[in-house]
This record gives structure tokens, C-alpha cells and sequence, in this order.
């Protein structure tokens, strides 16, 4: 079970890494590697390492050899064949934003950290082909900037852009809010540069839309939270920038209403649907009374909303009038305002945000972040309701986000008259209820946010067997010796 | 290097497979199999064999022990348990449409022939998720029919899906006329069910659009032409089914107005792009020479034409429109007609598969199935003119293709004065300038059809020895005995 929400230890887990090289060979090869970097290139110092050795929600505290930070794949290639020689753990880390501490070493001080940070180059924007050859370490929120100063859209957004970086989103196969349309990091990428566990470089640096040349590696690595190898370079693919946007909040029927105005909207808007999110109605008031600037539009609370968007030409306007007017008309909503400006959309987009906070606000919190099958997600939503009743009388589900992809921030909050902390040491029992119902639904446990060391033994329950085995044969072979980020991801056999 | 075009053996390679059991051993477990499977699950028959014996070019003829036809995943499975027991290798086996030979056993007649076409259901349609789940044996053209009587689009189309099954599709990652817009057959698979050479039945069949729990598994079993498991069913992609058509045929003021109009059309559709397919000029003319029925529109015969289409709500028309009166303000376009009936439009996509025909009927081809970034696709262009010129002077290039993908089939066809055999000798020699330009453009040899057994060498010289070695440490893991489908795809070592 995901254990998030109630551990908070000051020395991880220290799971055992595959080898234990002796103290001088260690000692050695740390020589080594700083001999193979610049003076930039290698942090011991306590104070300068001390936030790279804490996960971003503050739960996994590790040690580390060291830190090294190479400018280069050939330094990294270095670093890499010291540390595969001497039998030496690595923990590959890009921005450190990720939910499951998947890029946190151990408790051992056996680890070697690599951060990427230092690889931040975009080295090539090809606007005909509609591709940007960028470094691992480079800030998402520069790579849509650099995109759109080249008039294209990279259209990966997600809280964390201004501070996450390419290779951890592509390692963590990241999604945020334009799935629906474009898909996850995973489809936004032509070619990968990887570092292998003994250092060679794999250049898979290809632009190509359609190469069927052999097996498709990049596949293998993406997603697979630096137990593979270190990503060091991307090709991402780039997308005309929309001219315009038509943004609507609207409130539905009912729950099931939000299935049909789905499909309608897909279809009305000829690809240019770009965002459905789903809000509880209470939601919008907790916001307005809680967030600062934040205006629930409606004059009552309704049952269900949805913020939708379609982005594209100018006859998107048009496309989303017609849309809710048949809406209104089958009665599948009840309630809609339109953004009239771009200042309005705003407003609109930031009580999305808000929201967010203001449940933060709102006492104590149990978060899962799980997706399910589109037509699911109002029975997921039922049936979780009424099982984390039962679990813990009182509790406050409040489900929220992305519809369209199937994805449900199935987020709890505390019984009003509960103490928070007492509400916090239900977490494993509501996790589980509410994940059993997930798995029920062929639905999965970790959505967005990947597997990391927090949701690591939850595998071995909702995984089959032969799932588990066919991803260790493949660890096993491109990672025989079980040095790349081990505790992450993957259970012990 | 490629020698479809000059090989015409009735015994095929032959290549060593992995292990050679003794004859008592097969001839017991081909007992089993038979035991396994019902009355229509096992053929022998030499002239009921004979068809799946060949390859759809008529290269490759090759013998087995049989062929088994399973009508069930079950039944798969216990086929695949007794041959990985007895050591026999296999070769899985859809519509056999493929264009490299990879679905054809090879001369020995030591390898089982296993043939999906029976498993043909349609498992279910889920059009609130936009999903169906389907059996490899289902018939392409089935598959949109289906996919439309649920008002839905299922996108992936090319020349044989009248007769090739989803199952190959997906083993050799399928392009074809939509790719621009839709991606290839890998970007519209959401889970897999696969049978593994040891009989064991993985099932990743979700319908899942987010889901980061662990490594994403389909996609290496996808393109990897049954040389690592034998793919039974899939849960696929549906898309809204579009409304609206627009198309037009237009002449280019050059080749290189190719990329800008492209990228024009991509802004302007907002997505609703489907096709963009270069023509060159006299390939028209041909067409409406030698092909009943087509009809050039042009009153003269422009170097470049490109038939595009825009697919979605209303709004296509204006986009189509505005696009192209742009276009010719630019003087990127300098004809155009845009189709104002269904039957108009008919009659242009029936000029665009005519001149494929037109080129079989004006002699001797030799064709490459290649891929460049977009942006090179003008300098690939001139620069394999003058390579073929060198190499075989007179040589007409006839390129045309999907430029949105960075495809073009490169075809040539033989000099007017020069008999056709003497110049499909010249094949090895065409095809080693023309990839080797295509390798220099960090281009693909085989952008659609893969790789199977006539371009299995071909990879030796052009992909680092990296990346093959990284595909035999996974070949390896998940075929240790090397039983599936051998000699196609990955070289020996």
C-alpha cells in the first residue's frame, strides 16, 4: 500500500542495492569521478546538497556518496562506467519535483547521485519537421517558451513546469493537463540519447515520424524512472501554436452527463478539444472562500462542473457556442459561462488552480492518484464514494481533473469534527479501499505520478505475475548488475 | 542491403534457428499440438499450405511442419507451450500482406507455421472510453466497419486492409494514409494480450490513456514482427468519426513550398489534417495514360502536386479556402482544384492510387520504403536524383508519398530504352546510394513495411552496433531459446 500520506522518516527506507563494493574500491572510483568533472562538477558540501536529498513532498530523506553534476553526455558517460566498474548505486535526478521519490537515494550513503541539471542546452530546433533536439536538464517551462518563440506549441504543462525538468518528465512519462489532446511525455517524443547502466551512450536521437527500423528502445525508457539508464537527450516533437482559445465552465445534469458532453465535445470539436476537467460544485465554493481572487461564477452550488477548452482556429468560438447549446437543449447541462476574454479564461483557469489550495486549506488530506477507464469514472466515483464512508465515516471525497484521460485526483478530506492526524492514520485502510475499486475497474494506481519507492510494493498486489516478470527480464538485461536506481519502481522478486 | 527486388528463390535462407531437436521429439510434440487444437486448427495439406508458404511479393517460399490455426488465446498458449518445450521454433502469422518477408517460414521445414486468421472476434466496443478490444485474426476493414457502426472512426487505412489482420498491423507497427494526424498503428494501441514464447499469456489489456506503473511493455512487443512473443489481442483507439471532408489538389511553385504549405495546413486545420501527399507532376499524366478512369485536372503538367485533406466539423471547408488563397498570395500554390462533391473527391484519391499503378505498367521498378526528418525531404529529393542518375543513368525517379511523416516511397522506374531485367540488376547498387543518403539525412531504410527477412542485413550497416546490441540483450531476455520467428529482423550477431 502507498504509505505517503503517514510516513515521514528522517532516513528512508535503505533498501539493499544489488552490490556492496568494498570501502577503497569505493574511495577509488569516487576519485575517479571527480577527476572525470569540472570543479562545478561534483557537491559533497552538506549545505548544498541538503535539498537534493529530500523528495518534493518531504517524505524520503537519503544520503550520497556524492553529487555529481556533469555538463555533457560524455560526462556522464564517464561518471557511468566508473560507477558501473566499481559496482556503485546510482540515482539519476532532474529537478527533484516528483511525488514518489523516485529520484531520492537511499538511507545506505552507498548511492551516487547524478543530477542533471547542468545539461540545460536546447541544441536544435528544426521548426519544418516540427521537432526540438533538446538536454535532459533543461527547465520544462524553457522548452514551451523556446517552442513558441519559434511560433510552435510543446504543449507538456503540468504545476511543476517551472521547475521540473525534460528528463525527469520523460523518465516519469509525465501527463498534466493536455493529455486529452496530445497525449503523455511518452508520445511527445521521437528520440531519446541515453547513458547505459556501463556507460555506453545509446544516440536514438532520430526526428523521424515513421521508422520501422527494429524494436522501439525509447519505449523501454520512458516511464521507466532511471532504473534503465539515464536520459541525457530528447527529440520532442513540436505542434502548430493555437490562434484561438474558447473556454466555458459549465455544470452538468448529472455525473453521467459529463460522459455524453465528452464524446460531443470530441466530436464538435474536430481534434481541438484541449482540456475537461471535472470540479465537484462545493469545490468552487470551498475556493471562493478560501483562495484569495478566487469567484465561483454560478449564483448556486451544483452537483458537478466541468472547465472545458478547445484550442485551435478561429471556428473553435463557434464550435463550443453549438456545443452547449445542444447541451442545454439534451439537458445534459443546466449552467454555462463563457469566457468573453482572455482575462476572463484567466479567472476561469485560475479557480482550477485554486481549488487545489483551497483543500489544502480545508483540513487535514488522502490523495490517489489513479485513472480508470472513461466510461467508468462515474461508477469509480460511486462506488469509491460509498466504500471510504464505510471505511471512515465522515470523510469528504473530493474527486477532481482530467475526464478526458480517465484520470481522477481521488482526494479525501477529513471528517469536520475528526483531528487531522488521527484522519492521516486511515490512510492505508482508505488507499486500499479505494485502489481495490480501481484495480476492480481495470483501473490503475498511479495515473501520473509513477511508481517511485512510495508505491513500489503496491505493485506486487495489483500486478500480475507474469507482468512483474517480464519487466525484471528486461531490467535483468539491460541492467545486470542492479545498480540503476534501486528501490525505485520495481518490487524485490 | 535490399534484394527483394533481383531474388526470386523457391527456397528461401534458410537460417540456422536456435536449436535443432531430434526428430522423435518434434514429430511427439506436433502430436501434442494437433491434440490441442480442434479439426480446422491444424493443416498440412500441401495446397492448402501452399499460399501461407509465400510471402505477398512472391519472394520468399519457405516449408514448415505445419500450420497450426488456434482459435482461441488458450489455444495459442498451448501450442506455444508444447513448441518452447520441444525446442521448435515458430512464425507467427496474420493476413501475410507484409512487403519484407517477415511472416514467411523458411526453407527448412523445421518451423511451425502458426496462423491467427481464426482468432477474429471483436471482444468489445466501448465507444464512452473511445476503445474497442479486438483478436489479432480481425480483418483491418472489419475493424472500421465496426468502429463506425459505433459512430466512431477507427483511423489506421492502407492499400491491404481488405485482407491484413489488426495483428500484423500491430507486430509490424503499421503506417499508411493517416499517420499525420492519427500516428502510426503503435500510437493507437492503449493494451496488448500476448502470448510469450513460453506459452504464458500476459495480459495488458487495458484501455487505460494514463497509467505509469512500471515499464510500459506493449510497445516493445509492438514492431518487433513476432520475433518476441505472438500478439492475440488489443484494445485499440477510436476517434470521433469526422463530418466533414475537404480536399484539394493543388501545384506547387516548387519543391521546396512542399514544407511551408505543409506547415500551413497544419496551423490552419487546427489539427484537422489528414493527408498531405506529394505527387510529382508527370506521374499524373501517367495515371490518366495507362490507369482507366483517372483523370489528370490539371490543363498542364506542373513539377510538384500534393493532394491534401482536412477532415473534422464544417469549419474545414473555410480552412481549406482560406488556406489556399494564402497560398497562392505567397505564391506557394500555383493551380488548385478543391473537390465540391463526394464524387469530385473519389476522383482525386482515385488519381493518387492510380499512379502507383500507372509506374507498374511503364516498366521495371525498384522501390524504397524510406523516411527522412520533413525538413530534408526537398534535399533528399535532388540529392537521390543525381545519386541514381550516377549510378544508372536514365534511371526516372517517380517520388511520392506522405510528406507530413517524412515518408516517401522512392521508386524508380527503368530507363525508357533499357530492358527491365538488366535494370533490376542495378537494384543492389540503387539501393545502397539512395539508403546511404537516407542514412546521412538521419533518415529510415524501412519507414512502414519493417524490417523481416529482406532488410534483416541491412541493419548491420546502418544502425550503431549500440543499438543492436541493446535489441539482442532484450531478444535474449524474452527469447532465451531463440524460437521466435528467427532470421527475421535482428541480424546475427
Amino acid at each position: 500500500m502507498s504509505r505517503d500520506s503517514v510516513i515521514d522518516t528522517r532516513t528512508g527506507d535503505a533498501p539493499p542495492t544489488a552490490s556492496s563494493p568494498d570501502a577503497a574500491a569505493v574511495e577509488r572510483a569516487v576519485g575517479e569521478i571527480r577527476a572525470a568533472l569540472d570543479d562545478k562538477g561534483w557537491v559533497t558540501d552538506p549545505a548544498a546538497l541538503d535539498s537534493w536529498l529530500v523528495d518534493s513532498r518531504g517524505i524520503y530523506h537519503g544520503k550520497c556518496l556524492g553529487m555529481a553534476r556533469p555538463a555533457s553526455t560524455a560526462e556522464v558517460a564517464a561518471v557511468m562506467r566508473i560507477a558501473y566498474e566499481a559496482g556503485i548505486p546510482v540515482v539519476p535526478q532532474g529537478g527533484n519535483t516528483g511525488r514518489v521519490g523516485g529520484s531520492t537515494p537511499d538511507g545506505s550513503g552507498r548511492m551516487l547521485l547524478i543530477n542533471l541539471s547542468r545539461m540545460n542546452k536546447v541544441r536544435a530546433i528544426d521548426a519544418a519537421n516540427d521537432t526540438m533536439t533538446v538536454e535532459a536538464g533543461c527547465i520544462l517551462k524553457s522548452l514551451q517558451d523556446e517552442a513558441a518563440a519559434a511560433d510552435r506549441l510543446f504543449p507538456l504543462s503540468l504545476g511543476a513546469e517551472g521547475t521540473c525538468q525534460i528528463g525527469g518528465n520523460l523518465a516519469s512519462n509525465a501527463g498534466g493537463i493536455n493529455v486529452v489532446r496530445y497525449g503523455n511525455a511518452r508520445e511527445l517524443v521521437l528520440g531519446l540519447e541515453v547513458v547505459l547502466p556501463d556507460g555506453r551512450v545509446w544516440d536514438g536521437l532520430t526526428g523521424l515520424r515513421k521508422n520501422n527500423t527494429g524494436y522501439d528502445m525509447k519505449h523501454l525508457f520512458l516511464g521507466s524512472e532511471g532504473t534503465l539508464g539515464i536520459i541525457t537527450g530528447a527529440v520532442l516533437k513540436l505542434f502548430p501554436r493555437p490562434r484561438t482559445r474558447a473556454t466555458a465552465l459549465v455544470a452538468l445534469s448529472d455525473l453521467d452527463a459529463a460522459l455524453t458532453l465528452l464524446a460531443d465535445a470530441k466530436a464538435k470539436g474536430g481534434g481541438a478539444l484541449t482540456s475537461f476537467e471535472l470540479m465537484p460544485g462545493f469545490a468552487l465554493d470551498w475556493a471562493e472562500k478560501l483562495v484569495e481572487g478566487a469567484r465561483a461564477p454560478f449564483e448556486q452550488t451544483y452537483d458537478w462542473t466541468v472547465l472545458l477548452e478547445f484550442a485551435g482556429g478561429e471556428a473553435v468560438e463557434a464550435a463550443l457556442q453549438t456545443l452547449l447549446e445542444e447541451a442545454f437543449e439534451a439537458e445534459r447541462i443546466v449552467d454555462a459561462v463563457i469566457a468573453q476574454s482572455e482575462d476572463q479564461r484567466g479567472q476561469l483557469w485560475f479557480l482550477r488552480e485554486a481549488i487545489v489550495d483551497a483543500q489544502n486549506r480545508e483540513g487535514a488530506q488522502i490523495k490517489h492518484d489513479i485513472s480508470v477507464p472513461v466510461s467508468a469514472i462515474p461508477d469509480f466515483i460511486r462506488r469509491a464514494a460509498e466504500a471510504v464512508e464505510r471505511v471512515q465515516p465522515g470523510t469528504r471525497p473530493y474527486p477532481f481533473g482530467h475526464v478526458g484521460d480517465g484520470n481522477i485526483h481521488y482526494n479525501l478530506s477529513q471528517p469536520e469534527d475528526m483531528d487531522g492526524e488521527t484522519f492521516k492514520a486511515r490512510a492505508p485502510d482508505l488507499h486500499r479501499a479505494v485502489h481495490d475499486i480501481v484495480h476492480d475497474l481495470k483501473g490503475s494506481i498511479s495515473a501520473e505520478h509513477g511508481i517511485g519507492r512510495s508505491k513500489r510494493d503496491e505493485l506486487t498486489r495489483y500486478k500480475s505475475a507474469v507482468e512483474l516478470d517480464i519487466m525484471r527480464q528486461v531490467k535483468r538485461a539491460l541492467d545486470p548488475k542492479g545498480l540503476m536506481n534501486p528501490g525505485a519502481l520495481l518490487p524485490e522478486a
